[in-house]
């Protein structure tokens, strides 16, 4: 007997499957990674993700017609389908695949939006391993093409959030010798977000403030 | 038995669940829908799919540094995942999504680009059921950000390929009664693309002529 974890948003419960008629009791299961929906990193103390704070803070510009932002859904090598009927295929046997770009890009005031969200417990230094090389090529491409790319890092044990531009991102991790940002050079060349209602995450602003002092470094 | 249908890029092999001991031979499973990689449409007589050839033709974009397209992976919500080992997660059950958006989006010389790809076998106007309401929404959005937004429309019998801007799509879609977009209007108002080889369908081409008929237009 095998177990699998199901795991929705809302209930997990388990389900028993016989794939070989072997026994495997359900103590014997290696720790599921975390799904989404499911991570609990008590954000800003109200047991919220921070994708999820930031996902509603999406809803909310674009409900408003303020900006048009989404998530990328998490890439699936699909490998197996079953139609038990016709309006129901289910997904049997997939594969999660590594990611080619960040999770988040979108519109906004006609400039393109690219930016990838992550946490810390850290709390004086932000750890580069939170990033891919997959990403920082991807936001390097998108900065030459004239996109407005960042990171929102989210200091969890700390509480604060800051927007930080990419170039100052990719350049430090191309140049510098260290293994994490640490949170003065955060402080000094990024913009701390203050958490808000709605939306909960107001990264619109910091983006508004991010324009404005390249306008008038370039004198636009 | 039950059987169920493995689909890969490469192979299509059969393998046998025993979810509930009952038999199920295969010639009574349902028709599966088509996945990723596995459609032929024959495109442009290469037996090529015409979102492959878009997706490649983004990858010669990307590796050219003339723009950053990306292919939206498919929107799927997992619900069981198994885990054999540490390192390899199995989605053991999942359910394909509605997308809330288009398919394609990027950026290029500064500018947000959003579109969607659709194919027809009809030879004299394009089946407006080909889109879905949200979808028409989206580049109503997007548009209004001051984003570019089109539809690249393949019609797979006369291998014909056009690009087609959303305001005036969604025009159609709010106003006419018709239930498609007759090609003469497509030739009139869109911009039809040549083939090629590298890029297979040189899109980012119309965009420039797109661009500049529109500058012209406002006289910018």
């Amino acid at each position: 007997m095998l177990f699998g974890i199901l795991i929705d948003r809302s209930v997990i419960k388990v389900v028993i499957h016989y794939p070989n008629g072997q026994a495997r009791p359900s103590h014997q299961l290696s720790k599921p990674t975390i799904l989404e929906g499911n991570k609990k990193s008590n954000f800003a103390n109200r047991g919220m993700r921070f994708e999820e704070a930031i996902n509603q803070s999406n809803d909310y510009y674009l409900s408003r017609n303020i900006a048009v932002v989404h998530k990328k859904p998490t890439p699936v090598q699909i490998v197996s389908v079953d139609y038990p009927r016709r309006s129901a295929a289910v997904i049997k046997e997939a594969y999660f695949k590594e990611a080619s770009t960040t999770d988040y890009n979108g519109v906004y005031k006609g400039r393109y939006l690219d930016f990838e969200a992550k946490e810390t417990k850290n709390k004086t230094s932000f750890p580069l391993k939170n990033f891919h090389q997959h990403q920082i090529t991807h936001m390097k491409m998108c900065g030459n093409q004239g996109g407005l790319c960042f990171v929102l890092l989210w200091f969890s044990t700390i509480q604060r959030c800051f927007f930080y531009p990419s170039p100052l991102l990719v350049s430090y991790w191309e140049t510098s010798q260290r293994k994490s940002l640490p949170l003065g050079v955060i402080e000094q060349n990024g913009i701390e977000i203050s958490l808000g209602i709605a939306p909960r995450i107001p990264y619109i602003q910091a983006v508004d403030a991010y324009i404005q002092s390249k306008e008038t470094q370039y004198g636009k």
